[in-house]
């Protein structure tokens, strides 16, 4: 999956991936109405607002950008028809050829991780069928659990060229509670990054020489970004953090490899919901689509200028 | 809710719960067939067959045991008819008076922490209405991104009197990996038991003097349960790993406080496939729910002779 993720941040020349994070306080008012006409105000008509809203920011965004990345506890919190959009939202970015990354962060001991790994990137053998249930390409594993908890997604990742992002160095402001934390001299987040190296090892993508096993380094940090992006050469960077959290494109450079590749930066509420920040509130809540279009347009200017030609 | 479960552990005076972990080669071939036979080799077809076995496992054991703990991987394998079927079985388990703990393992930045908070064990607010999504009582959650990515559980928690178990130290083999690493002196599960105290202050039950935020410790490591059990004086321990994953009664007395409370300990496949084990192979396959019902038995036996008697 690496190869196709590389393929298409190069054809669409952008680094990006849009955050599809919804939330009822970013759903415009008249989408929620008219979905709560319809289904009430109930988890189905919260639902149906989440599915009108993701499909008119994948419409204005997708040919500009290589892969979104829905983060499943928005979904989780209305239950059932909350992950039904979920599985819509991955199916319909697939229909539109993006990269989907599945943001899980889910990880437990082996056999049930393994289980987790079947349903999100694997195909789950009922008697004679085997069949994709969340089908995603790439998603995001916990590591506190140890090799045990990793390797059965590493597994599905040779078998079925899928990938994964574990959580090295998170951008949250409490990250270093633990992550930071020395151990024989060397914090535990580049232990973990040692073992990302290690997991990957075996599913190194001969034509571009990246890993399938790629790391969550939050943009938040960005001296860590610059340890941690020597320390995993062959891992993809996915860098949440940018904008609303308040990482800084002059940041990123950090996260990047010579060759300009390496890294994917996420932005969520900077996107989905730029309709609600003063420099696109001429476009309108109405328009919240294009404006969604216009940040992704900004925020790419915003690598470029301030990142990518300082690599 | 720790105060219920304490009630439910006395009551039925067995500090067990039942793992509903189903899996497609524990179901016995005649449940497979008939679900099958419904809705065909499909995820719909293997979510039927996992609610009649569900079924007849908490109508087996119900009157034995204080709660079961469905580990909602083994649902996600199965897409939405899995999770369907997961939420159902926390409302078949609720209608018998069961405590249900969610093994869910969630945990992230805070804004989505709280997601998964509210989706799991509180309300989500959708216009006027306040719907629980999946309504379990007590779910487990991952520290490795620190406070933030557990407080937003503790804040339900303190508002909706429900409960929470920490990861601290995992019941598989390579948990050690990390949690066992020395940071000043200390193993990293000491560091995060530290942080469950910190968390459950606010938590604690005036009558049962417990905090609603617990620990998962793993059977598997007794002396780490040892320390961990002074250290965490009121918080209950959840102690996965008895039986198929190798932890004996024996070893389960460091668990417990000296009021033979403080510990509930979890058996799934030992349970649930007790039927496919030499010891019960006499009940037969076509009766596995009995297999189930006796093995309960034995393990109340099993941890009053070998461990709460040496308390």
């Amino acid at each position: 999956m690496i190869d196709k993720l590389i393929e298409q941040i190069t054809k669409k020349d952008a680094p990006i991936v849009v955050g599809l994070d919804p939330n009822l306080s970013f759903v415009p008012e008249t989408i929620k109405k008219k979905a709560y006409s319809e289904l009430g105000e109930t988890l189905e008509g919260a639902a149906l607002a989440f599915k009108m809203f993701n499909k008119a920011i994948i419409d204005a965004t997708y040919d500009l950008i290589p892969a979104v990345k829905p983060q499943i506890a928005m979904y989780e919190q209305l239950g059932i028809p909350g992950l039904e959009v979920f599985k819509w939202t991955c199916d319909y970015a697939h229909e539109k050829e993006l990269v989907v990354i599945g943001d899980i962060k889910r990880g437990d001991i082996g056999s049930t991780s393994e289980m987790y790994a079947v349903g999100h990137i694997g195909k789950t053998e009922i008697g004679s069928s085997r069949i994709a249930a969340f089908d995603e390409d790439i998603v995001t594993v916990n590591p506190y659990l140890g090799s045990d908890g990793v390797k059965p997604f590493v597994k599905i990742c040779e078998a079925e060229k899928k990938g994964i992002f574990v959580l090295v160095k998170t951008s949250n402001p409490s990250s270093g509670e633990f992550q930071d934390r020395e151990i024989e001299g060397r914090a535990l987040y580049e232990l973990v990054a040692d073992k990302v190296n290690e997991w990957g090892e075996s599913t190194i993508d001969p034509k571009t020489g990246y890993s399938e096993v790629g790391a969550v380094v939050g943009a938040t940090y960005p001296e860590q970004g610059k340890i941690l992006r020597k320390l995993m050469p062959k891992s993809y960077i996915l860098v949440p953090g940018y904008g609303a959290q308040g990482g800084k494109a002059e940041d990123l450079a950090n996260f990047f490899n010579e060759d300009g590749l390496g890294a994917i930066v996420n932005s969520s509420r900077g996107i989905i919901a730029a309709y609600k920040q003063d420099k696109y509130s001429s476009v309108g809540e109405e328009k919240f689509e294009e404006a969604s279009r216009l940040a992704v347009i900004d925020m790419k200017e915003d690598l470029l200028k301030n990142c990518l030609h300082k690599i």
